[in-house]
């Protein structure tokens, strides 16, 4: 078999046919019969494997009569007699049958659902049983085994077809029954995938386009990954990406971004397959896309192939994947002209794109494949048996793996020794104590200069720390210096990211580095205004569990003549409402290494570590590193053993204006506590007890100081106190007039403090 | 001269030379003199005028001398006898000498303000004085005359390009006063261009790639409006925009989006203008930009011209624009290759980005363009005329243009009543009375549903109302029945547009349409968890006053089986707290319809209208289209005189919930108020009084149920309050089950209520 001979490592066959199923016979035809033992190769992962299964009561002859419903032959093997006909043309029988399996689960899922997307499910059949059972290389019994290829659905309203290959590939987190609960509280098989949620999913998609920096990102942390650790001996990290987009992929934004990037960095082991059904929700894409989107990729510098037609045949994707594989210089995108709904009366239109099918329009379709007599959510048997070469043949190369990890834990020690404290989560012993510390006698820095400064330790001290900003690396600080561009051919082992003036797709990609699970640190860096321009990937970010750090420079009105198009103001109100993100606004040099230890502690929670641009008053006498884990506590407190008649509470650059301000409260006899709420979402969580600590309920009189919007303020200052904000966009003009103007001054915030000292 | 025989239209000539400078003698050739009674063609719109400008003292004769220093004509003139020379060379001269003069000017404002971006503005000098010279149609006298050419600096640090060009233009708002006080706070000369600062801005640009979008809306808008209304024999709509973008623009996904639909659309009257300088803030572009941008805009389906060179020469530029205007049916892409900080030892390098100059450096470049004499801000009066030429050309075409009008309402007066409501705000009397009220016995409906019977009675009252969504006109429930989609050449007069999957884009092209001040009301719809797409774009609708309507449905984990990636929780938090949005989340039919008529009549604010999926339970006894204004009121009350024991407060699909409580509560004998808060933010700008009337301060018990973050909450239900909320990602399932599964249940409400009730 032509395909079969295409070799993706030395080592390793592309394509796993089935050379113990046939005997060949000397005139090259193959004559059917049934090696069950053969079949059985791994005998401890069959059909008997933890996964459950239905039980195959069938014999193997009755099953393939069953399958090919040999009086229908017509129908069903395109005439073709099964007695007389070559192995090619037997897989591909094969094949047609197991998609046609696909299909019928699609639609008895939606239409027991009475919800989901059944279109492009529908219309990608093809393609996703392909790629599960000839081109991924996985093993269900252990979804997470590091060298698996990774696949990304963009078009994740399409989940449908990922959960049915999962299920029918042997992945324990997607059972029959799992398909039965499809968009049902609480199941494994949400309306969207979620990566948390059922194994098997490598990130979680949905929202359009951002499927594709997730693979741009995992495609890059395998380069990376393959340029620190592989020796000309020891292949140890060697995987191909694959993702599926759709029409609405590659309108949004995002993807154009992702996909000039993965062509500029030349990931050739990114294979980007474009679902072209000429359909979205509104009708056909005529409405609003007429780009000649395979001239537009190669102008990017994409390698470009198209497949016309992949109904009832998979072989001429087969060959496109064969082509990507042997694309060495760039990335491949592979547009399949598909039949959005295919097998239906909607086939082809937007009308399929989501909802139930009428129960004639579904007896119609299951007539068209001889499907009648089966009950909904058949599998037959040999469907799973063939997913299961797939599963096996993962398995093997799952073991060839850790026999080459052995080798190369013997033969290259040190590499190995670090190449695990990634694979255990990036995070080596005793790594904190690379963080620098300042005394209040330092001399003082903005607080991204304090950021530069714990950025280059940590790049020291963690292997797995990568990143860079979108093209404002000098401004927001955040070079690793040392430290090469990550460039292909180049230095693909560079460990500073240039995403150029791209932040939705950076977001996007240091999801994909985060979720690669490879102890890889992503950090992603701009403008805190410019956190607008990847809200939702920043969003998945939380809800996938990426660990990454979004590091935000310029993070008030303190950033002075840029104006307000530059001066963010609601956008820390806005990210701190974000379920399971950490938003840090350290006030100096301490708190800023405090947040970092943090940050970077929280492998499954994205950060944001908020920076000014402006020079910070002083290093605050009683800040500390390690109280920044409360999220918020005491700085400074002249009360002693009672309580304080006021207390400020301040964050970043504002909290030294706390502290100033209350300095001169106290010397005006005043009893004043400053509190740094640097974070939130932590203080929330702290124990009752410590919060009154902290805020005790009978202080009423405080006041907050944070040059951003009030929103939220409220919740710490209580309903007497005193929120001192920014409800405007800003001004352009020097750092101290645009404070001065809108009240962060020493001055001001006395006053008011006094106003309701005095009430 | 060829290019002065390019008729724009039949009437208007392209560019405009100085047809009254020159006697041309027979061989061809020209003898300066000075006529200037044709320079003062237009006596009362000279230098007289009043935009104050420095004395012009100097004879034309010794100007001209001065200006072009004969001594030393090597260098200034390139070895031309200003004797023996015809009329396009010594326009080059002039022009030349011009960009000398807008160069000169840049870097005094640079160093006067020690701040700004320079090197973008030095290297385009020859395109932004073309433009402003040779291109634009403008009255700078009427900086709103209707039928100017728009013109969008997307790369909008360049601004001080601009503010040379406005005031050498002779734009009242930009003083040589004020390209002194640049970036100084209150000046009109912000850091980055904003529209409401500076006559003659059209737009705020700043956030790279956002003009792009704009120029698209801006064009979009004169395609639509002359469909609409011009005649055979009356062009009364008939203008172009031009866009200059950057290499950051041209990587931000945004500008991406826009492109693909500017070609879409076929917007052949858009001129995107690139400036190729090969560099962003970190470095050569070669860092992370590697596509053939030329054929990407191609593929896109753009009509694509590369200038090689402008430097000393600006009859290439001429040229490209002079074939953009001829090609009818795509809009043109021109490439011009620039250098970065021209004239500095910068040149050609990052550095020249932002920022100073060194005193050797701005010595030298004055020597180079022999300015070494001149004080800092000084503007050789010939430059002033120069530019006058053009202004006066533009009063021209205003003074023809107003004729036209006086004809066309002579000769169709319906057309021309409905083109004047328009321009005077789009309002016509008595718009209001055309939104649909509804009784409580109505049947009920999502307010989704409630929205598309507003839309659709709404675009029969208002002739500006015009929108789309971004391929959910389905789902959103905004498509304009009975109106065509927008199309070129099908049907530009068509009111529905077709944005696919491109929400950044559509809210860029929103505020475009906006901002073309013609009295077009935009509406942009999508599900509201995509506003996250948006963000930016949403913030400078606010920021620059474009009172675009964002209808967001599907506004909360009511939405059900989409799951958590397509369930909003945070963003009406993050929404409320950009500055000038309003946020209305409309609780039934009476108070979507009220939403409508305050954002409608906001047509300096936009306004977000969140909207449910789901049926809300009733139309709601008490709630009121009128009362929606104040952003929040009593809808009912059992307590009479007395102040309740118990508020409620809740906005959108909640507030039925809110309403059925406390039915149950008032049936135990409890008094308790529940209040609609429609709008936080108009609710917030009532009187005090007003406040306390709704929300009285003597009622601490208080629960507010709204199914999104509980973030800002805290303000309305006070320190002993509870608040109802989301603080996850929601959850995949049916929307009732996910509603109980969150609390969002009478039973729990009444439950909480009494916990607090019973304190």
């Amino acid at each position: 078999m032509a395909i079969s001979s295409l070799l993706f490592t030395p080592h390793l066959p592309l394509f796993t046919t089935k050379p113990f199923l046939y005997h060949k016979t000397r005139s090259n035809r193959t004559s059917i019969s049934v090696q069950s033992e053969l079949r059985s190769a791994n005998p401890s992962h069959t059909s008997t494997s933890h996964v459950s299964r239905p039980d195959h009561k069938l014999s193997w002859r009755d099953e393939l009569q069953q399958v090919f419903h040999q009086p229908d032959k017509d129908s069903t093997t395109g005439g073709i007699d099964l007695e007389d006909i070559d192995e090619e043309s037997f897989q591909r029988l094969i094949d047609k049958r197991c998609v046609d399996n696909v299909r019928m689960l699609i639609v008895d899922a939606v239409q027991n659902a009475k919800a989901g997307h059944p279109g492009m499910a529908l219309g990608l059949a093809e393609v996703g049983y392909c790629l599960y059972r000839h081109v991924l290389r996985y093993n269900p019994r252990n979804p997470t085994w590091f060298n698996r290829d990774r696949f990304v659905l963009s078009a994740g309203h399409g989940c449908l077809l990922q959960y049915v290959c999962l299920h029918l590939a042997g992945f324990d987190s997607v059972q029959l029954e799992d398909l039965r609960r499809l968009c049902k509280l609480g199941s494994r098989t949400p309306g969207h995938p979620e990566n948390t949620v059922t194994d098997g999913i490598e990130v979680t998609t949905g929202p359009l386009g951002q499927g594709v920096p997730n693979a741009v990102g995992l495609a890059l942390a395998e380069a990376h990954l393959a340029a620190r650790f592989n020796k000309p001996d020891c292949t140890i990290v060697d995987h191909r990406t694959y993702c599926i987009m759709g029409d609405g992929c590659a309108m949004e934004g995002i993807s154009h971004e992702a996909a000039s990037l993965a062509a500029h960095w030349k990931l050739h082991k990114l294979t980007l397959i474009y679902d072209d059904n000429h359909n979205t929700i509104d009708g056909p894409t005529t409405l609003a896309f007429s780009e000649d989107i395979s001239t537009r990729f190669k102008a990017l510098g994409w390698n470009t192939i198209t497949v016309d037609n992949t109904q009832g045949d998979i072989s001429s994707f087969k060959d496109a994947i064969s082509a990507a594989i042997n694309e060495t210089g760039k990335p491949t995108f592979i547009r399949v002209k598909t039949l959005i709904g295919r097998l239906s009366e909607k086939e082809g239109t937007s009308k399929a794109h989501h909802g139930t099918f009428d129960e004639a329009d579904v007896r119609k379709m299951r007539e068209k494949v001889k499907w009648n007599n089966r009950e909904p959510f058949n599998v037959i048997p040999m469907v799973y048996r063939e997913m299961q070469i797939q599963a096996n043949h993962g398995e093997t190369l799952e073991r060839e793996w850790h026999s080459k990890l052995d080798y190369f834990r013997n033969k290259y020690p040190k590499e190995a020794a670090e190449f695990e404290v990634l694979l255990n989560g990036g995070l080596p012993t005793d790594w904190e104590s690379c963080l620098p510390k300042w005394s209040a006698s330092d001399p003082v820095d903005a607080t991204r200069g304090y950021s530069e400064k714990c950025v280059n330790q940590l790049v020291k001290a963690l292997p797995g720390l990568i990143g860079g900003s979108a093209d404002l690396a000098s401004s927001n600080k955040v070079y690793l210096h040392g430290y090469q561009d990550f460039s292909q051919p180049e230095s693909p082992w560079g460990r500073n990211i240039r995403y150029g003036v791209r932040e939705h797709a950076m977001a996007g990609i240091s999801n994909g580095i985060a979720l690669h699970k490879s102890g890889l640190i992503p950090f992603a860096a701009t403008f805190l205004i410019f956190s607008d321009y990847m809200k939702n990937s920043m969003r998945l970010s939380a809800l996938s569990h990426a660990g990454v750090l979004y590091i935000l420079t310029h993070d008030s009105i303190g950033l002075g003549e840029d104006g307000p198009t530059h001066q963010p103001v609601e956008q820390l109100a806005g990210l701190r409402a974000v379920p399971r993100l950490l938003v840090f606004r350290p006030a100096d040099g301490n708190e800023t290494a405090g947040a970092y230890r943090v940050a970077i502690k929280s492998r499954d929670v994205p950060s944001v570590i908020s920076l000014s641009r402006q020079k910070v008053a002083a290093n605050v006498e009683g800040t500390l590193a390690t109280e920044v884990e409360q999220g918020g506590y005491i700085v400074s407190d002249n009360s002693g053993k009672s309580l304080p008649e006021l207390i400020l509470i301040g964050t970043g650059s504002e909290l030294c204006l706390c502290e100033g301000s209350a300095n001169v409260l106290r010397k005006e006899g005043w009893k004043v506590r400053v509190v740094s709420l640097v974070c939130w979402q932590l203080f929330d969580r702290q124990p009752a007890e410590y919060k009154e600590h902290v805020l005790p309920s009978g202080v009423t009189k405080r006041v907050s100081v944070e040059a951003g919007s009030p929103m939220g303020w409220r919740e710490y200052v209580g309903g007497e106190g005193v929120v001192i904000g920014v409800d405007t966009f800003g001004a352009s003009g020097a750092y101290l007039d645009t404070f001065k103007k809108f009240g962060f001054t020493e001055e001001n915030v006395v006053k008011v403090a006094k106003s309701l000292l005095h009430q």
